[in-house]
């Protein structure tokens, strides 16, 4: 099925994300040009930006980097399959590979603590080069953990600690074209190694986009977001990656699994939707067809302000539920409308606004200035659909008590969306730990679930005695509910704690899940979220889902231990 | 959960359709008021009504219906939990439990050929007298098969030829109710066993609908359509039954499998997508949480012409694709819409529209009388919503030369459209076996589709000798393709034969595969599907599938035999 090898990027063409943290080398956070960012991070986290000493990553000289455990006989079968180029045992391609960008990663490798590291990462060139390392792989009893831009924040990339056999991580990169386009169903077979650059660039070329914006985008990639069950900032109008996914093609020990584009099938219990979500478990995916669309003639990303977070969620299930086709529905609540105002540039976006004196407006009409809640909203198509959208659209914000601020703040929004993980690199270099955590649940939980967090981080804040900040945004709306994004942080006077961080993180993880809600609603599973996954589930259905991954890896050999932890 | 068991309909009161046919006793198919019904059989098929002598199903008393061998000490431990009224052996009882009604089901029972009958059947009045029920499966070793409204075509419900163990038919026909309506989510909690019209009457009376309309509607239930992975007539607008659940709870030998209902969720693969299509072996569905809509201001199916099938499939793909939120897209090829003008009434209708000269009309356009496609389409909303859709569609329709001929036909068909499968049993009386198959595929093969499905089912016709018929429909369209549905007939001299309906059944099933579509689109896998299940999953996947069920039931107590054949 895949175009012959010859014409293949090299394995050295694959990027990268810095060994040590977020993104491209030679790219990160400044505030510099944020008048308002360091005394806010003084206010909020007792963070003062201008005294503390940062204390950036080591160099990669200075890590103890434990040695590869390959046998050298296994060496020489992998170079057989792939060759020789393309099996690299260094140290710093198995760091690289050897976690994912959760702040708990980062810690770990800024702090040169590498309990278990892949030994070996491989590079295949095509389909049949996978299948072979998979058969490979339980002939000669290794572990195979597939690796696609290495953005996971849940722990789906790191060998178990115990673990005795070889560990091979099969990097995806070279596998990254656009085999084919069926323009009568809207369907593009693409290989699941291509970055969401690279293939928005091969889509467009054609007239075509997916439509799927993970913040990741930049550096993950299509098998990546199908093994998580990613969700991106159109999903309102595009749906989540289980739903632009048609077809698939799965390397197996026994071969190809290899599933046909359907529009819709009654072929009991769902193979996709297995594939989906299973962070290599069941195998390799090497191909997926993906649901695409004619690229609009016109996008838009619109600025609203509600007197709170409560009225703009309300706004943002009317118009859900009313079935408007708009892109994206995002409110950010009281906590982070301030972050944004405190890392707005000195001219233009929000601070623009706040100068024209819409705050004194605002607070003539009898709105509490610290309640207020930002809000995007997102429309695609024609410039006369985006205008009967957007009439819509307003009908509804006002009955909600918003009101539109315009354009501006969405090309910001715009701009910058996929920048925002650098600033925990920059934090963590002055002894702050950021992170998100994420949820879905129906509608009627939401207020709760946003009260029982916020209690939840704060609590453990001052059990920890640490300074602590929680912010959250509602985004990705559906008719039954939607999904709640926090972000939190806290400061340290060392370098954070990695237990320290924990406490915080299982607060949050434990709220979401007391409440009803969902572990992850678009971060997968892993072993950092795999504690709660039973209660999700059951333990019913807890055992189905185990019993399906150990029959169907009966032998370990494809990324263990991620999803469900004991067998 | 359930409410307390006092209030519970009677076991008495659970309705069953005939034991040998199709919907309610003392309705029937009468062409009484079809002028061209009798004349079109004759040309199509060579049957003549006027002449031939029906041979109407034996009475029930004639039957040879093998006993129950279900032993005393299991009877009493099933009383010990449903009660003495609840558990029946009467060969009554166990005949109706003991197939679909497919129309290999309906020859089978006709005849008197019960192979396997189930030996017990329970009314159990509470999901924990489900629970109990499923347990004592596992622990006493006996086989349950869930029974929802008995409508399945594809072999779900029949106990395997060599099952030596007892058989018990789980009727959940009691389990009825609409448990609560979450107005802010749209969602309702709702048993298991309510059949369509009951559900409807219930979520109408809160101003609320489920908006899912397949065929059986009036006799299916909750459960049987999530168990088998249903598709309703409005499917367009409210997704099939997979897009509308969003909650579950199972009985399951080690306890309540619950999944909570999520917007969405990354957890591993979706156990709610192993619910779906797992026909009673993964457990019991007690009950379900669907999405369900406001009842709609106004509601309308128009009719359209198209001079050909190929014009009115290309117009229901720009239709779906362009995002226009119709409830219902039906095409009928040719043949399909000859059957429907021979089925129209003296009065009203189609036939109206022809005495009106619009056939006349039509010609001296150009048209072939013989290539004219009948299409449905459906809208609901206000009616400014209505008639701006209307608008919309209209443009699309006229682009592809097509015209609408009003709301009459439309009328009628949404009287008339569940009671289509009365007319198998009409015909089985008279030597003509009758029944439908359903695929779905992407468009670009739909026409390749159509070619190819006649092509096979004319080569059998030819090669058993009998005079046969098949016409097709569209329906249900998706972006990215759409499903066409089948229906087939051939007469006999005598009774139809099991094995030429086989031979007809099977080419019709093997071109679905072969051309890339799959093996149905919504009537499940059960046994008679289950022979191309491993072409559409590929041998990998299937036994990804096979080894999903083996791990959930590894004793076979739950519908064993089913979707996968062998394990």
């Amino acid at each position: 099925m895949s175009p012959d090898n010859t014409a293949r990027i090299s394995r050295t063409d694959v990027p990268h994300m810095k060994w040590w943290g977020w993104g491209i080398d030679g790219v990160s956070f400044s505030y510099a040009d944020m008048p308002n960012f360091a005394p806010f991070i003084k206010r909020q986290v007792g963070l003062d930006l201008e005294t503390r000493v940062a204390q950036p990553a080591p160099s990669f000289d200075e890590l103890d980097v434990p040695t590869s455990r390959i046998p050298d006989d296994l060496t020489n079968f992998l170079i057989d399959v792939v060759g020789a180029d393309n099996v690299v045992s260094t140290a710093h391609e198995r760091v690289l590979h050897g976690s994912g960008k959760s702040i708990r990663d980062l810690m770990y490798v800024r702090a040169g603590d590498f309990a278990r590291l892949p030994d070996v990462v491989v590079y295949p060139a095509s389909e049949s080069e996978v299948a072979a390392l998979v058969a490979l792989a339980v002939a000669r009893d290794f572990v195979i953990i597939p690796f696609g831009g290495g953005s996971n924040i849940a722990g789906s990339l790191e060998p178990e600690l115990a673990e005795e056999r070889t560990v091979v991580s099969l990097d995806m990169g070279r596998l990254n074209r656009v085999l084919d386009i069926n323009a009568e169903a809207g369907l593009a077979r693409v290989e699941a190694g291509v970055r969401g650059p690279d293939l928005e660039a091969q889509l467009k070329a054609a007239g075509w986009t997916l439509g799927h914006f993970p913040d990741s985008f930049s550096h993950s990639t299509l098998g990546g977001w199908v093994a998580t069950r990613s969700s991106g900032m159109q999903s309102d109008r595009y749906g989540d990656i289980a739903d632009m996914t048609k077809g698939l093609r799965v390397a197996r020990p026994d071969g190809i699994l290899d599933l046909r584009p359907l529009p819709s099938t009654s072929t009991g219990p769902s193979l996709k939707e297995m594939i989906l979500g299973s962070e290599g478990r069941l195998g390799v995916i090497t191909e997926v067809t993906v649901q695409v669309h004619r690229v609009p003639e016109a996008r838009e990303i619109r600025a609203y302000l509600f007197r709170t977070w409560a009225h703009g969620v309300a706004a943002m299930r009317e118009i859900t539920q009313s079935g408007l086709p708009v892109t994206l529905t995002r409110v950010s609540d009281a906590r982070e409308t301030s972050f944004s105002f405190a890392t707005s540039k000195a001219s233009g976006g929000v601070a623009a606004l706040v100068k024209k004196g819409l705050m004194r407006y605002l607070k003539a009409r009898g709105w509490d200035l610290d309640a207020i809640a930002l809000s995007f909203i997102g429309f695609e198509g024609s410039a006369q659909q985006i205008a009967a959208i957007q009439k819509a659209v307003r009908r509804v914000v006002k009955k909600h008590e918003g009101i539109s601020i315009g354009t501006g703040p969405g090309v910001l929004y715009d701009q910058k969306k996929f920048d925002t993980p650098y600033i925990r690199d920059f934090l963590l270099d002055r002894g702050g730990a950021a992170d998100v955590s994420d949820t879905a649940a129906p509608w009627e939980l939401l207020t709760t679930m946003h009260e029982r967090v916020y209690a939840a981080a704060h609590g453990v804040f001052d059990q920890l005695g640490v300074r602590g900040w929680i912010m959250c945004h509602l985004s990705h709306s559906y008719r039954s509910g939607a999904c709640l994004y926090f972000t939190f942080a806290f400061v340290e006077e060392g370098p954070p704690q990695i237990e320290n961080y924990d406490v915080v993180k299982n607060a949050v993880q434990q709220a979401f899940v007391d409440v009803g809600g969902t572990l992850s609603h678009h971060h997968a599973v892993g072993v950092e979220h795999a504690p709660w996954l039973e209660d999700v589930l059951s333990p019913s259905g807890y055992r189905v889902v185990a019993g399906l991954l150990e029959s169907a890896d009966p032998g370990r050999n494809l990324n263990p231990g991620k999803i469900v932890t004991v067998e």
